[in-house]
């Protein structure tokens, strides 16, 4: 079982901020996030994050090729090269927080050799299977890609993160992720389809009918976490929920995203259960499936913007609301220090 | 009337949303922002607010010494020197986000003038008439408060602001607000009634009352805003009427913060047309009469995260919502920039 957050330190800042020189619970949910943040890190006052380091992770999806999605596939790769020079929404938005933001490529369906190993070191394979039709992965693919996460986010611990966000990049990559929610949390497709980056109605039904697909053709092997990924997800979701494990079990707090990290972590909690606990959530983002999770999961999103982008843009605009809450649990006045 | 903030330039931030390197409306609400960011400033890409100056208007009010909220009214004035030693939630959260912040006394029931004349050169009175049993202020006193609020947002725009905050602090605040709100917008006092900072139930039907009973006795003169302020409102109230009027004049747009700037709002829209263009809605606090003026003056907030401190400190904690926004629509790479 994994180390959970510290109640006992959860406790102390409850304590504290029922003492500051305001009424009670006044902070609303920023006093929940400062808490939770305190006993990750095991202390009170927390310091607020300051080190934090993104990363995306990016793969292309065999739906893809299938009209589940408003683009082309090669919009994933472009996107890739998008965030090395510096140019996408997750860019912009890592140098106004100053995050360290990294893009790796799982399983883009080109050859991004020419950007060097900090970029493809963790390649899996190009694509994944079209799951209506066929696995996503091979079990040795699956398990290869959940140690390519763990290094990825060892190596965001080792460069001394101490907040860690996870985002997503993907043409088509909101199929297998509502497919994967369906099946962690027993939902039916049609309770998780969503229109992703922009389909229209006829699409729609298209992605209903692929997802019920997958999950018939999946059957019982959905009640496995590692054969769930297998079948339904792709590398850059695995590698997704062993990112998260690996955080979790070096205890470092994660924000996330939308809906492919959210689908991530329902995998990742059956997986190893406690990982959620070292989880908030960023944003809502406008997928059906990432709702659904959410409430499975007992998480509460910081942001309610309609925001649909991916590439861990939700988290990154939420985030220096979780630097407020630790700076108003450490630097405001007691109640009792303004007594006359 | 008022100049409003630019349509030709809101069109075209929204064609350059249009074409930035994301799907169609995907950045969500924070487009919205954007465009209305480049309208007030009539320039697309805007600049990202850098010379955000905040203001809080403090003042007592009559009905706090009639049990409308939990806290003496002695803690106004504590809460003033408060801000001025750097130590209140607003004042973590100014210095988070680099924002002036500076607090007036308007009608604090207390001596202030040790803090000297950047506290206290507005002071209308201390204190105000108990709405439910008389006007809280005279004619003379309200147009006072009003120029004074001008004079204060004009400082500010002086020393240079391209966004301001508005804030307010005083113990019992919530019920003039929402008396304000009622007559504004013609709702019922049962309507408007909230918790403020954490009044108990038996308290919340004495308010309620109080609010019912203020309202009767004002009758017709609420049509008038400037009476309506006499009536129902305090020399802080107005003086936040005055501040929107004025830094809307100015063009300098405004970050509102709960439900006692977003009452002053309501007032300001009847007093001078055009105001509400001005502003933005910060957060949504939990006191019923904001939601309802919030409804009527068709502003939608960036957060809804149960804060109920004001100070403005929702609006603060908003902020960088606001420059995430303009630096996305400045510095993303448009879809063609990524075309091979």
């Amino acid at each position: 079982m994994l180390r959970l957050p510290s109640e006992p330190v959860r406790q102390v800042a409850a304590e504290r901020l029922a003492a500051l020189a305001k009424p009670v619970g006044a902070l609303g949910r920023l006093e929940d996030l400062a808490a939770w943040l305190a006993a990750c890190q095991g202390v009170c006052p927390p310091q607020p994050p300051s080190a934090v380091r993104a990363v995306i992770l990016a793969g292309d999806h065999g739906v893809s090729a299938d009209g589940v999605s408003a683009y082309p596939r090669e919009v994933t790769a472009a996107m890739v090269r998008a965030f090395v020079g510096g140019l996408a929404g997750a860019s912009v938005l890592a140098r106004q927080h100053q995050v360290a933001l990294r893009v790796l490529d799982l399983a883009v369906d080109a050859d991004l050799a020419d950007l060097g190993p900090a970029v493809v070191a963790h390649k899996v394979r190009r694509s994944s299977g079209a799951i209506d039709r066929e696995d996503a992965l091979t079990l040795a693919e699956t398990r290869t890609s959940l140690a390519a996460g763990e290094a990825i986010a060892r190596a965001e611990v080792e460069a001394g993160a101490d907040l860690l966000i996870l985002g997503d990049m993907g043409i088509g990559n909101t199929t297998p992720a509502a497919a994967l929610v369906a099946a962690t949390f027993g939902a039916g497709a049609e309770e998780v389809v969503g229109r992703g980056t922009g389909v229209a109605d006829e699409r729609l039904a298209h992605k209903t009918a692929v997802i019920a697909a997958a999950l018939r053709r999946t059957g019982d092997r959905a009640a496995d976490p590692v054969q769930r990924l297998a079948a339904l997800g792709s590398a850059d979701l695995a590698a997704g929920v062993g990112f998260l494990c690996a955080a979790a079990r070096s205890g470092v707090p994660v924000l996330l995203d939308g809906i492919v990290p959210v689908a991530e972590l329902g995998v990742a909690e059956d997986l190893e259960p406690g990982v959620l606990a070292w989880c908030a959530a960023g944003h809502r983002s406008t997928e059906p499936a990432q709702r659904l999770a959410l409430d499975k999961l007992g998480l509460e999103p910081l942001l309610d913007l309609g925001l649909r982008l991916g590439e861990g843009t939700g988290a990154l605009t939420a985030l220096p609301l979780l630097r407020s809450a630790a700076l108003l649990l450490g630097d405001m006045a007691l109640l009792s220090d303004l007594a006359p």
